[in-house]
């Protein structure tokens, strides 16, 4: 598939560079098509960068990999246009450091930013996804053992099967992948990167992820 | 030990009678002596009902199952002086259903509750535990298959080493408790509450839990 991937940080490149691996074109856009860290990675990766509108324009996938705070600006810089019809995988979170740490989940009027990002691009169909993990997880869920969870949320079945298979690309497995319905639950994906912190914070330097154990119904 | 469990709902009832099962002396406290439950309750437990300042003057652990909304005005009732240097254990959420589902988590100026218990009552040696899953798995969770976890917080070393303990008479096995650190982790754990409804929203009638999955360090 021809994917752009939004945002040239660490995150941006992670997942760019692993689309790549799997054998999907990718555009990495950034503000202006001369950011040194997106030309770097395009050299080294055999792949282009762009403009976010550049990138938009490019892919039948957008993910908007930048961060939650900056998310609405950049997809205006992407253009309406680039954004409808295509399916848009959030990854993004709003940490708010401005009162120091632990940081703050920053809201739209009470709504997520993935949702934000609905409401402003209704064309789009936005799904949340891999938000709850580091970016080194995202892509190599074989580096956390067993049956470890990644969330969906989004309003559009097809759109949430395509990125169900780019999840499987990079190698989760069905049995991983939890729907939890309409983009409204990404809410609560993006509250809970604070919980997330605060158990990256007690169990150390080791990767990590959340899991949904299930028991037995009862009788 | 001599255990105050106050509130008489699903909560502290479950909690109350697997108390009473391991061995301790509870008192289950409401705001009226003659609450029906409590009585009730008490009878079929053999066991003891009483206000909240009865309870509360019984126990050496005071634990909080009442609805989030309202424990700051149950604590009142049971009185500052009969939970000064006291383990208060908090289970609670204080979920806001006044504007539909799914239900906002409320904050006191941002406080998560287990802090604002802490602000009011200085005495009191807050641990915030359990109340990431339901009262079902708290009190039994061998309903869960695998190291799933439940989160401790608190400032105060020796009420977590007790609430780890009274965990332990539970079933809950070292591996699975997870001591994130201070009392502001709380409002994490407080946060995290919707998303546990959407899981469960998911994942159906079944028992469920999340567990923390550690990979290896990187070489």
């Amino acid at each position: 598939m021809k994917i752009a991937v939004l945002g040239t940080g660490e995150v941006g490149r992670r997942l760019a560079s692993r689309f790549v691996q799997v054998g999907h074109a990718v555009v990495l856009g950034s503000r202006t098509a001369d950011n040194a860290e997106a030309v770097a990675w395009a050299a080294a990766n055999a792949a282009a960068n762009g403009t976010f509108a550049d990138a938009a324009a490019f892919g039948e996938v957008v993910v908007n990999a930048t961060g939650g705070l900056v998310t609405l600006d950049v997809l205006r810089a992407a253009g309406a246009a680039n954004l409808d019809g295509k399916v848009l995988i959030d990854v993004s979170n709003a940490l708010d450091f401005s009162r120091g740490f632990p940081p703050k989940v920053a809201t739209f009027d009470g709504r997520g930013v993935a949702e934000e990002i609905q409401r402003e691009f209704p064309g789009a169909r936005v799904v949340k996804t891999l938000n709850t993990m580091n970016n080194k997880v995202m892509v190599a869920p074989e580096l956390v053992p067993g049956d470890h969870t990644v969330f969906l949320s989004g309003d559009d079945a097809e759109a949430k099967a395509v990125t169900a298979g780019l999840l499987g690309d990079f190698g989760w497995r069905d049995e991983q992948i939890l729907d939890l319905g309409g983009l409204e639950t990404a809410r609560a994906t993006e509250q809970f990167v604070v919980l997330w912190i605060h158990v990256g914070g007690a169990v150390g330097d080791v990767p990590f992820n959340i899991a949904v154990h299930r028991g037995t119904p009862e009788g």
